[in-house]
């Protein structure tokens, strides 16, 4: 109920004066008060994630219950897990067309209906979480992606970081770039492209399947997310050598509207979904870094699993790869080249920070 | 007004039939839809910052502003700069007693009262702000941060974080700590006793006489933040050696309570208030990474400023003494050693993970 409504129904029951004193009369209350919190806004989500997944799943879960709170309970918003009301990957479709109001998902996930969008997910060796969401804010990337995902008929939030994740499993030590030629590996997104470029044969599977392919051998590697969730895929009993990686050194989540369910909002209600999207994107940051670091320790302390990084030249040569693999992107899409300029801009100027304060600190202390 | 009350006017005025009939019988709405925002609640908030300060004075007049927002303009924060209402490093003591409701500052300001609160502001040598967020969340740094503040009547939250400082400005270069030896400096806190067993005679001056004494030589050295906050300083212009820190990998800022004002809250107005804390502690270090960034820039493009790491000697020599200040201040003060070994214990956890993604990534990429 909003306040005009209050002061219809006062005066329907002839109650003008009354009312008017609650409101305006007392010294703690003041006339512009906005108690526009009656009327309930229900609003559905689907993510991409299992029911209570860990991290990604159970932070959506927060994101829902804190809004409610802070709405006074006047908003709702009912999470659907995948393939309860959609499947995993239809997300993007389902709430373009208004069939959904929101969904959690991952920018990376969309590369093939605009390779542009890959960049909004993170790049190979790009910026950390700390340094790209001063693009997406300070910087212009916010406006980009919500300008290209405007023709989806979405307008898209921060939904989280993954933080850096790591290379992989591999079933053979990887000891120079030739060693990755032939082998088949389960790895998406842009990463997929790249370690193609070096020669594997880069394949997408079920969840459900990756572990025994793995076992048999029918999959040589699998690039999952970090320790964390990877541990409860139980990759480590049967691949035993882990990389960290460039790949994926910070991948963004996105909470994304329905333009249309976005527009009918009212600026109170933007920012309070604004306010705990927020809350959601730094949260699953610090909440990857925690539990990736217990799950790090479990492994390093199974002797049987090497963890380490990749050789120098294998680096090198991806770095040399990705290069290529972005004058071709550029060169395909003037979307992904117009994304990139601002992406590559926005890294030149704050790298040098990152480089003075973070890296020369975490070397020296 | 809260549900009951409306509910209660409404029978004053002989229409509770009606009233009820608008709350429980449309469409929209439900029966558990809280609209406790008619009575409006005003808090003040003292700083210890100059008006429009930047960074952290306007993250705070923001913060305010987003409350006000989403709480349907039912809480409002007054905020007074620093001497606008109470002097700058007043603000503890007066939120203490209660003649403001929120301070918003530094823990370092406050290790007089208790060295153990210095550990909450950060320390030398110690996590990172990626890192230190997880203590205070998924660790027990928060726990331990208010039960020692419940002391003074106070409730903490997290502020920000200006991320990693620098280590200071000195007019002559420092080629080893011999060179340290002797020097007058401004710089407080933990930062400050360390820099003292190097030998430095580390002194308090007031903000606006620092420029001056650096230029007269009658100081040798200044610590103040980082690149961003520097430079509006001037002090490039008189000291010529700008070094990288460990003194301050990740200063936290508070936002604290008065612990009755904070209890008084309903839980729906502590989640508002906690929401917003949270993105102003993110913003707040996106927004500094990103005006340091900048600013480095403009201060490596003068040529006459030197900027670098101190000499691996020096750092070393530096965390040898930080490890026996440590040691002296866990026996002088029990608070101190409990907060020390949690965080410490924190520490160990996180740090492998840490060097393993972040700091093998920056190297490499």
């Amino acid at each position: 109920m909003n306040r005009r409504d209050f002061l219809k129904t006062g005066a329907v029951v002839g109650g003008s004066i009354a009312v008017a004193g609650v409101l305006g009369g007392c010294n703690d209350c003041e006339k512009d008060v906005n108690i526009n919190r009656g009327k309930k806004l229900k609003l559905k989500l689907a993510t991409s994630w299992p029911d209570k997944f860990p991290i990604m799943g159970t932070g959506v879960d927060r994101f829902a219950e804190r809004v409610k709170t802070i709405s006074g309970g006047s908003i709702e918003i009912k999470v659907y897990p995948k393939n309860r009301l959609v499947p995993a990957l239809a997300v993007f479709d389902t709430a373009s067309t208004g069939q959904i109001d929101i969904f959690h998902s991952g920018p990376y996930y969309w590369k093939g209906k605009n390779s542009a969008f890959s960049i909004f997910g993170g790049v190979p060796f790009g910026m950390t979480p700390e340094e790209s969401i001063g693009w997406f804010r300070n910087g212009d990337g916010l406006e980009l992606w919500r300008e290209l995902y405007a023709k989806q008929n979405l307008y898209p939030l921060l939904g989280g970081n993954t933080g850096p994740q790591m290379g992989g499993w591999f079933r053979k030590e990887i000891k120079s770039s030739a060693d990755l030629n032939g082998l088949k590996m389960r790895i998406p997104g842009l990463g997929g492209e790249l370690f193609s470029r070096l020669g594997v044969n880069s394949v997408l599977l079920p969840a459900g399947e990756i572990y025994t392919a793995l076992d048999r051998g029918t999959l040589d590697a699998v690039e999952w997310v970090g320790p964390a969730l990877d541990k409860t895929m139980g990759f480590h009993k049967v691949a035993k050598h882990y990389y960290s990686g460039w790949n994926e050194p910070g991948s963004i989540l996105e909470l994304t509207f329905n333009k249309n369910s976005w527009e009918k909002l009212s600026d109170e209600q933007k920012q309070i979904i604004e306010v705990a999207s927020n809350e959601l994107h730094s949260e699953m940051s610090q909440n990857f870094h925690y539990e990736n670091s217990k799950a790090l320790r479990e492994l390093k302390s199974d002797s049987s699993i090497s963890i380490g990084q990749f050789p120098d030249e294998v680096t090198k040569t991806a770095k040399k790869e990705f290069e290529k693999l972005i004058d071709q992107l550029s060169s395909e899409n003037s979307d992904f080249k117009k994304v990139w300029d601002s992406y590559s801009a926005y890294n030149l100027t704050v790298k040098e920070w990152t480089a003075i304060s973070t890296t020369s600190y975490l070397n020296g202390r």
